[in-house]
């Protein structure tokens, strides 16, 4: 891939560009976030981003807009133009039809079978295409939609909160609440981005929690963006080997989809909305554990999950971390002492040795409320 | 205590003292940090520092610089001028004799039986005198010295250091090291700026520590403001109540003086730097326990020490928060998790229940190399 050289002008627009395509973060899986300017003689003439999936991509939105003066306009654009009939017809035609004179383009499809041919298109009109231009901005904007379609494995973010001695619960499992209101409405951002939640059926008996997103708990500059009625639940994944989770669980009650994954079904009156999906179903080796790599192939490849957020107890979290499956930890400090008697952040039993702990690389440290958030990598 | 009212000319020539004060941090004890800068016609025609007790204070190497140009002039200094003949002549004296015309000060001496006397000595010889400006930096720069003369106690910070899931050390005991270099060439620092450095015959034994301060350890920024011909080696304070300490340790070698806190003396070889202590002559009550708050009352009452910098393991930290005695925790942590079979990061074991825990105030955070720091006040 050759990079075009930046001009000014890339930067400010497709710069804009990425901040429309971020309005999408809560609702356009499994698609994408796209966004895209229309710029004249110096002048924004039409823009848009993609709303959600099934419905008009962010070109057709700003062509729109534009209208007429589309004619010998340039495009700024944050992902390469789509070139196939998917559930709406392809922008490269609309582009060509609108008679744009060039598109500046971020990032190439980073599909492997398409990546390119929405170019090639464009340029057999005699369109002038840059491409390949602020692309670490690209792949921070949709990391999950990136590594499903390279690797077909969703993005794996596990939420942890602890104090700063590392405790997450007192020894009676007392853990409302360790951080603050802040924090909690800081995981609800999290939630509304990921596509599932995961969790178990331990942590849903301890603290038998909602699970949803709840439009009332976001941040006032989340409520500015997103408005009530475009609330999406994420789909709940709750590992429940020994079908523990029972109709009257709360989060059951609330709206949105539910899978069970389980080693056999029971005949409970569940409502519609949950599924029990047994391990057999998602290990290509078919073997009657429950295996957490196969589960996370299962949601990339047969369910399109983009990003998984994962809110779990010490067990699951640290199993995640043991076999190399998380790109991203969360975790919330509180800052307090819970003391030597309290429950641990995470079960790593398999480390005794300091040539075996786990290093992580710190990508970002912010004060929540009276706590700090830490972004990790593993 | 009425607050003048602070002008642009205070805050510019008191905030040009305070930082020159500051430069006598690893060198007063236990005297406190003083600077003065001298000013006539919006010119700075004299400053100077209190770098050594028993040497001479900041108001004397400020006048010495100023010379006959002192009369007239407006002097700015960080701490009341003192009034009595310690080891030195009374700055108010020598100011009063220069013919100064103005003196503003940020902090009347926080010793209730002196405070006011400096400044009513100068209004007697005509001079004007402003006070009690910028108190916040004032109390900031010598904690320990003021904390000592108002209750006796020193100033004592604990310090830490833990991975992110809290803990010290791997079940073996292995802990070299989890924080980075430059986490430990921090703590040098901390360790020259405290006139005790507090530590347990058990973190002798586990580590053998060198325990002193090491000129080629600083960071190049301190490394310039505090020649190494200056270096003060710390009071190397050890709780050994059961004689383990051996003279062969390693930090008995080093330089500088050692107390070992004891129940009863041995009659080993030991250098004359070290200073065998014994319980009974630190207990007001006589109790031959060794008592952690008794202790801290001795330093500071008996051995006049303003700051504590405590380095030990679980125990000691988890006693003297237990008890209350912390002023200031300084917490490091490497971005890794240690594993849930680690050691923690304090013996807390008296926190059964979440309104039991200990909350704290987070006053900084900072990087340092990979590692963070957290400066934390109960």
């Amino acid at each position: 891939m050759i990079k075009d050289k930046l001009c000014d002008n890339d930067l400010i627009y497709l710069s804009r560009a990425f901040r429309l395509a971020r309005k999408g973060r809560f609702t356009t899986m499994p698609n994408p976030n796209v966004g895209c300017v229309i710029v004249k003689e110096n002048k924004v003439i039409g823009e848009g981003y993609h709303i959600r999936a099934g419905e008009d991509h962010a070109e057709i939105h700003a062509l729109r807009i534009a209208g007429d003066s589309a004619r010998g306009a340039t495009v700024y654009v944050t992902l390469e133009p789509c070139s196939h009939y998917g559930r709406t017809p392809p922008c490269t035609t609309a582009l060509i039809n609108s008679g744009i004179k060039c598109v500046v383009i971020s990032m190439l499809d980073p599909d492997p079978e398409i990546k390119g041919r929405g170019v090639r298109l464009l340029q057999e009109s005699g369109i002038l295409v840059r491409h390949s231009l602020m692309l670490s901005e690209a792949e921070h904007i949709n990391k999950g939609f990136i590594k499903r379609i390279r690797t077909g494995m969703p993005w794996i973010k596990v939420k942890l909160a602890a104090s700063l001695d590392g405790r997450t619960a007192m020894k009676t499992g007392e853990s409302k609440w360790i951080t603050s209101v802040q924090s909690r409405q800081d995981v609800q951002c999290f939630r509304a981005e990921s596509d599932v939640i995961l969790s178990t059926a331990t942590t849903i008996l301890i603290d038998n929690p909602h699970l949803n997103v709840r439009w009332s708990f976001f941040p006032k500059n989340i409520q500015l963006k997103y408005c009530r009625e475009h609330i999406r639940q994420p789909l709940r994944v709750i590992i429940d080997s020994a079908n523990r989770v029972l109709p009257t669980h709360r989060f059951i009650q609330n709206s949105g989809k539910v899978i069970l994954v389980r080693l056999k079904k029971d005949n409970l009156n569940w409502p519609e909305s949950v599924e029990q999906l047994l391990a057999p179903e998602i290990n290509l080796v078919g073997s009657y554990q429950i295996n957490l790599e196969a589960l996370m192939k299962y949601l990339g490849y047969v369910r399109k999950i983009n990003n998984v957020w994962v809110e779990a107890g010490p067990t699951l979290s640290g199993s995640l971390l043991d076999i190399g499956l998380v790109d991203e930890l969360i975790l919330y400090q509180s800052i307090k002492f819970l003391g030597s008697n309290a429950k641990p952040l995470c079960f790593l039993p398999n480390i005794d040795n300091l040539k075996d702990v786990k290093t992580f690389k710190l990508l970002n440290i912010k004060n929540i409320g009276p706590d700090i958030r830490l972004t990790l990598k593993p």
